[in-house]
């Protein structure tokens, strides 16, 4: 018997016809003689419902008390999927990040997991029962409910897998696989058989919206296998619900015809294509902080009081100093431009928000070795006639930061330069 | 400092504007000198939602399931209420049903509760905060979520009260206390000062709707003083969204003018009125089983096997037999009446059940030692041409089965004959 992780995201679970979909595939993997955990998110829009129903009451709640509103999403959601398995006639035992043994840190709204306690989860797969775990959530020292943050389920699903060592681990989203690009955006998207652990976080980080960067680091280090597809193919296909355009439906399927998703793991064969794809992400906001004292310490300073906020900065440009001053810009999500400016406007005059940009970036093992990479990705923005803001390069990737208003266009002529038709 | 439980029905919460008045109920006992453990429901129709997409799933949801899906409830509930009082500036804390320590039985849907490890619950009231919980559920010895059944937050706040030797345990509804009838109903109803726990227990068994019995039931047994209030009367009134007209309005204004809500306790002052109150129960269907044989044991056979299925039976009426057969009537809830067909058709020829029925009830303290009770609620039914269909009586009470259409105008009659304006 093999033992196969399965997570599914909010759309994969959005609805009814969703639910028992998903439980058909859960259940077609249990009856093919596999043990089954099957991680599930909060249904469709459950878990920004929830977040306006408390911003309703008060613009400022607690982390603490976010965590337990938002926790009872995923709850609500791993009860129906089971309720959706008993209808098939399936055993089925639903639990909750407690029940499943989830110790985390304290840190709400952004907890890190500490250890798994398996024995609940081992008795029930002993029993031959399938388990379906309210993903995202678990409890800190103090018995408090904690969370993940956005994307947490693939967290648990990913810790699951390397706690019970299973078999696969398999993610189902809306899209098949990771591809080269958007395939709901770019037509010639292709999608990749094999990634890298190292690409993958590169995409996740990067905005690919396929799996989050904090699994795909825990699958790295506990080597966990992860297969990425779609549960839009099995059954009646609600694909169309998520806005996309008959083509576009097309385009997907013909991408994924007769094939499984993509893999992520340590090593992939080696391959002609070194770049893996072309991402854009809109959630960041430039700061830019103008006319600071070109002294030792600033920038510490600067960044000390943003990550004790637990605020993470991304691309940060430091411009060289003269007549004594310089100034430090710097990416960071959206969500916390505002904080970020509120802390900062005190101690330096001039801090500047701009948050109608996007980070455009290609991603590939191979690229520290191609030195052409940066200068295809310039040319093709500057046949579009795009403007760089900002550069940031690491070994597999090279991001740009530019007006959100370029971002499509961008992509595309970015996308096309690297995967010509 | 007195410590105070207070508990707070679902359309007490049923909003943010309500949730932010009950707010202010709570943090202005706290600010008074007092601990305080509010105890909430989950919010207007939340349960009721539920029940519906777990029906759209599965028409026949184990319970364990839904007990999972329905506890989220009280959750979200709960967190909302912290996160209003967060707002107002005082330190909260919201704690889920196995936080507050509440150990129950296995008994999925209906749980009872075995213990109560009070020791969190003890360590935040001694660090001077508000604590929000969850009513309505705990969990079983196999760490699975249970919950009470429909009013078991009451039940929550009782058990609190009790466990935490409180002082005050105050229940808030949308009726301004106990009255002599439903003042939605009866225009004159007139609210009782106080009443004793058995009389209590008789007007909640009959539907009054205002206080759930177990919790009564518990009340007496750990003699924790119930006080029963409205939330209503507090900051701006929704009370009109439960579909009262101005004058009922008013005429619940005029019975709790400037006065306190109920009292439930062990014993109260002699008082001329003896009779507490008249109550209508619609929940109720009738079950006949016609021509079963007249030979010992058949009720036994009949009502055990009712019993094995946890369903409560209420009013029995055995006929005399002749010709060696007889006939079995009983009341239980109209929601078991397929249930209770369904488990006597194979055993019993003939199963009849009428659930166009309604049970009339006149409860209070001293009737056993008046005679006359029995026929002045009779007459006052005869003058309303309303036919008995079964009659039962107990120490403290006098019930009637009528048919639901009288149902009305026979507590009009039956109240006015009582109560006198």
């Amino acid at each position: 018997m093999a033992l196969i992780v399965q997570k599914f995201g909010g759309s994969s679970v959005a609805n009814a016809d969703r639910v028992r979909n998903v439980a058909k595939i859960i259940t077609d993997t249990y009856k093919a003689g596999n043990g089954v955990i099957a991680v599930v998110s909060a249904q469709g829009d459950t878990t920004d419902d929830l977040i306006e129903k408390a911003q309703e009451i008060n613009e400022n709640p607690s982390k603490r008390e976010m965590d337990v509103l938002l926790s009872a999403g995923e709850q609500m959601s791993a009860s129906l999927m089971a309720m959706a398995i008993e209808k098939i006639g399936c055993p089925v035992v639903s639990l909750l990040g407690w029940q499943a043994g989830f110790q985390t840190s304290s840190s709400y709204g952004l907890a890190r997991i500490r250890t798994i306690n398996t024995e609940r989860m081992e008795r029930e797969i002993d029993q031959r029962k399938i388990i379906i775990v309210a993903g995202f959530q678990g409890i800190c020292k103090y018995d408090d409910v904690t969370t993940f943050g956005r994307g947490g389920s693939d967290t648990t699903a990913v810790a699951i897998a390397a706690a019970m060592h299973a078999d696969r681990c398999q993610i189902f989203t809306d899209v098949d696989g990771v591809c080269t690009a958007d395939p709901r955006k770019i037509k010639n998207a292709q999608k990749l058989e094999e990634i890298t652990y190292d690409e993958m976080l590169e995409l996740a980080t990067l905005g690919a919206q396929v799996l989050n960067n904090r699994s795909v680091e825990m699958a790295k280090k506990y080597n966990v296998e992860l297969e990425v597809l779609t549960s839009f193919q099995y059954g009646p296909s609600p694909i169309d619900e998520i806005l996309l355009t008959d083509e576009q439906i097309q385009a997907i399927k013909n991408n994924s015809a007769g094939r499984a998703g993509t893999i992520v793991k340590e090593k992939i064969a080696m391959e002609k294509m070194f770049v893996r794809g072309v991402t854009k992400d809109n959630d960041t906001a430039r700061i830019s902080i103008v006319g600071v004292p070109d002294v030792p310490g600033v920038a510490f300073k600067v960044f000390s009081k943003l990550a004790a906020k637990n605020i993470n900065v991304d691309i940060i440009l430091q411009s060289y100093g003269h007549d004594g001053s310089q100034d430090i810009s710097f990416t960071v999500s959206r969500t916390n431009a505002d904080a970020v400016k509120a802390l900062l406007k005190d101690d330096y005059g001039t801090v500047l928000v701009d948050t109608n940009v996007t980070k455009i970036s290609v991603v590939g093992a191979g690229m520290e070795t191609h030195p052409g990479t940066a200068s295809k990705m310039f040319e093709a923005l500057y046949g579009e006639d795009v403007n760089i803001l900002m550069i940031a390069t690491s070994e597999i990737k090279i991001s740009v930061l530019i007006k959100e208003a370029d971002a499509d266009k961008a992509v595309a002529a970015v996308h096309a330069a690297f995967f010509p038709v």
